[in-house]
């Protein structure tokens, strides 16, 4: 708890900013970070339409080692049949059935120990599935768990279908921070990402064709397109030049690709001390063009390069591959 | 074009403020505002899965005159459904397409002149599809056509089950505007909303039985939990006397309800001169508590009352009903 924030809620006009202290990562264990959870009777994870008293959270998830979680509901089901598939799972890999049936928020798939969740797009929307996903696994008592997104971005100066790991999630402004704001304060929380996790996942790349992998600064803004520096928005008040002025500042800086969700992911699990790492891939050059006219079968095959990876990644930890 | 925002942009360290001037509502035409969308061979309007080359907007669209937008992709689909009953269309209501059949992004409805489309969770996910769905009213050359987000919210002092119309939309400072981060600078729009669309809505309510409803402020956050003073989440480090502190001040300066879109809704409809309004139902009354615990079927019911006020409006409108 932290005796700033308890005093200083509430001024309207102070939006002064509270940097709060590093965590360092507590693998195994989660950590929620909210003392009223244990004096709740009962926590409905609404958005997932789960419960504590009307699912046996520990029976469902407790054996849960991997984490994935993308934008796309379609490909999150693909992705956990491709799982069901790569480990050799008993069953129809068609058979797997969507967890969160009775809501059409997110999508939750479990393949032995691999979760897959769609999170839909933007800061807001994988915010809310990471507070309940977090509770979720807390109230299942999962321990030494990785989290990982895989996604899709905008490449900066890089070929598309080249693969990012995020080494650090930065902002529009190219800090590596993400702000909360809590009661109408600011609250500043570091998006460090786990070094060890990505270190591990640019040697599985190495071990496999096709799947080119670089580690680079990842930019998540709130935007498609003006934040982006997009020439094809609705609204665009800028020039080409000024577009690529600002791409250029964020290449210089390290950025290798944009999305949208990357700083408040690293930012909760790094909170929470979850191991966890980005891996996105590029969909198109920023340099050269805004709009994605890659034809469809390009773009999905590009599009399974992080699942490659990442199942890459868990057959290893998992003894399946040497 | 602003000279402030071509000649200021990109010094990183340089997140000055500028307000955009007002545009006074130029109802009937739409107003994108971007110089290059002119000079664009055809666009590709990515996350609905649709084209200017691929498909012929001005006559797939060209008779809207109503556009219903909220957040669940199942919600509008329903509303479709029951549009299609309300304005005794011809054929059968549970025939209606998913016009964005070839994505998972957003969901799209057409059913006579009334357009209906999910937008998901949160400001960005809104925004994209805002920025793709402004173009393509564009494209299809309507005109004189108003703008509705239908959604559901927590409520600030109501019964569960009240329907707000929004005066103001607010951020979570409880200021009437949207700030839109643009190559890195900060750009202030207004989120003022058509007044007599409001009155007329409630006008619309003192006609239906069973959908209480009242005009006041929409405070729009990036967060559910946290973002929304919630004692419940993964993260909290707040007290629940600090949370109804920031509640009363909300209640205070007008709010009567919270929910993640109402502010880029209103900034972008008001930028390109649409005439919108936002109306969502309170599912709980957040003085009383942040889960939301109602039973299933009363929550079906609150979901339906702005689904119902919309459609008495539209029905007026058309002279379905006087």
């Amino acid at each position: 708890m932290s005796p700033i924030l308890l005093n200083g809620i509430g001024t309207v006009d102070d939006h002064s900013e509270y940097i709060e202290p590093e965590v360092p990562f507590k693998n195994p264990q989660i950590h929620v970070k909210n003392p009223h959870l244990d004096t709740m009777e009962e926590d409905i994870l609404y958005h997932f339409n789960l419960g504590t008293k009307t699912h046996n959270l520990p029976e469902m998830f407790g054996d849960i080692k991997f984490v994935c979680v993308g934008g796309s509901a379609n490909r999150m089901k693909s992705f956990a049949q491709f799982i069901h598939q790569e480990l050799a799972l008993p069953g129809n890999m068609d058979d797997v059935t969507d967890i969160c049936e009775g809501t059409d928020r997110y999508s939750m798939y479990k393949v032995g120990p691999v979760l897959s969740i769609s999170h839909g797009m933007g800061i807001p929307s994988i915010s809310i599935m990471l507070h309940e996903l977090i509770k979720l696994l807390h109230h299942a008592r999962c321990i030494d768990f990785i989290l990982f997104r895989i996604g899709t971005s905008g490449g900066v100066g890089l070929a598309p279908g080249t693969v990012v790991v995020t080494d650090k999630a930065v902002d529009c402004f190219f800090r590596a921070q993400f702000e909360q704001v809590v009661l109408g304060k600011v609250v500043t929380r570091s998006t460090e990402l786990d070094v060890g996790v990505s270190k591990e996942l640019l040697q599985c790349s190495s071990e496999l064709e096709d799947v080119p992998t670089i580690i680079g600064n990842t930019m998540c803004t709130s935007d498609f397109y003006e934040g982006q520096g997009r020439l094809d928005g609705a609204l665009c008040s800028f020039s080409t030049e000024d577009k690529l002025e600002y791409l250029r500042k964020a290449f210089n800086t390290g950025v290798r690709n944009i999305e949208m969700e990357s700083t408040v992911f690293a930012a909760m699990c790094r909170a929470c001390g979850i191991k966890a790492a980005v891996v996105c891939v590029t969909l198109l050059n920023r340099f050269d063009g805004d709009q994605i006219a890659t034809p469809h079968d390009v773009l999905v095959e590009y599009q399974q390069r992080p699942q490659v990876l990442v199942a890459h990644f868990i057959k290893k930890r998992l003894g399946l591959v040497v």
